[in-house]
């Protein structure tokens, strides 16, 4: 498969920031959830609708690197990337920019794919997979 | 009844505060529901033993003061006060103090009991009601 | 002054939820600060230009109703209005909708305007009040 | 140096939750940095004590797994461990215990040692260091 790219562009909020003044490092999770959840929605394939076919993908592991500072009211962009194709899980690579273009973060988030109901592990849905292909 | 009063203590961390260098003020509803769920457990319900009897309780209303602020790593005190019996909901009174004993916070919580399957409103569960007769 | 109105859309995130399966009731602070932010950015003068100017506006008190829930994947709409000329203090109130259009929360949150280095109270500026009359 | 351990409970409530049922996966964050901070604390050296001497400690890397659910209610255990001695930067190792004493989450948690005011690395505070020797 070739890479498929994601961006999405995010405002940062008072919420979001510690009193360091920059975005807290625990909160950069839903920054990687807003990027992979809205490029599988640009694909057609909205994360609600694989919850529906009884679905669902928890996270397996996270490995981040904090590069540079994110501030209050910042209008970053966010960018997933999926290089190789889904098995029984599912590699996002996300890049945060800064406003002014800076690399300020790089993460890469490893979800499985398990079913609701038995919460087995379970190949990716074919509807998913026909995507990447 | 009398009123019943519940005290426990939280320690604010890094994620709690924004870069006013306070708690955020969108982070206190943690905080009452610390209050509320430890002063119910201290009186030998807990409420994941309500959820469990198909009884769950969404929040339909909320009234906060500000009054002072809290700052990062105070040892602060969360006082929970029901003075009314339960009826299909139950209102708690939080009242937050700082770690020096000044009062900080005021607030007002009421919420509803719902049945878990049906989502229609219920009185409130009979083990719970006599805690507070 | 006639009443001011702003109106923004936010995609409600897995973050945002609780296991109830709806949106967190103490998250809806940031929902009310995303709203009155997009209004006064929208007016011409974002929060972050008034900050810089030497005043924070700190939230003084939080009136709350919730009417409908609010689920995950939904992209609501969040109402800020001002109907009062801000003096030492401005009043948001903020209306949320679900996707489908029913209104699912109310709030009125009042903020008060402060000098940043002595924290005192102060007016609300002047580039802030024009643009209300 | 000899491995410095520390342990420290804490009480899953319902803002911890998502939708799944169980500790959003953003939310680890938190639980890592009250390892550290309850760490430290019990070493004689709080955090907040650092900060006034001008450091800050600001996150450099996060690496994660998700091994078991930690579901709402659940008073866990939050492991940490430092194993070297500090440099410029300091590296907390995290195991995150169910109630049952099921190992649920492992994390490794770079921070680094930043001057308040010039925003440049530094070496560990003697004070600290000699925490560890």
């Amino acid at each position: 498969m070739e890479a498929v790219t994601g961006k999405v562009q995010y405002r940062v909020i008072y919420a979001d920031t510690d009193q360091m003044g920059v975005v807290y490092y625990g909160n950069y999770g839903k920054l990687y959830e807003i990027g992979r959840t809205e490029m599988i929605r640009g694909m057609g394939f909205p994360y609600k609708e694989l919850e529906k076919s009884g679905v669902m993908m928890p996270v397996y592991s996270v490995e981040s690197k904090y590069l540079n500072v994110i501030t209050y009211d910042e209008l970053i962009t966010i960018e997933t990337i999926v290089r190789e194709l889904p098995t029984a899980k599912i590699k996002f690579q996300n890049r945060i920019f800064n406003e002014d273009g800076t690399l300020a973060h790089e993460a890469t988030v490893v979800l499985v794919f398990m079913d609701t109901h038995t919460k087995k592990l379970v190949r990716a849905p074919e509807g998913l997979l026909k995507l990447f292909k």
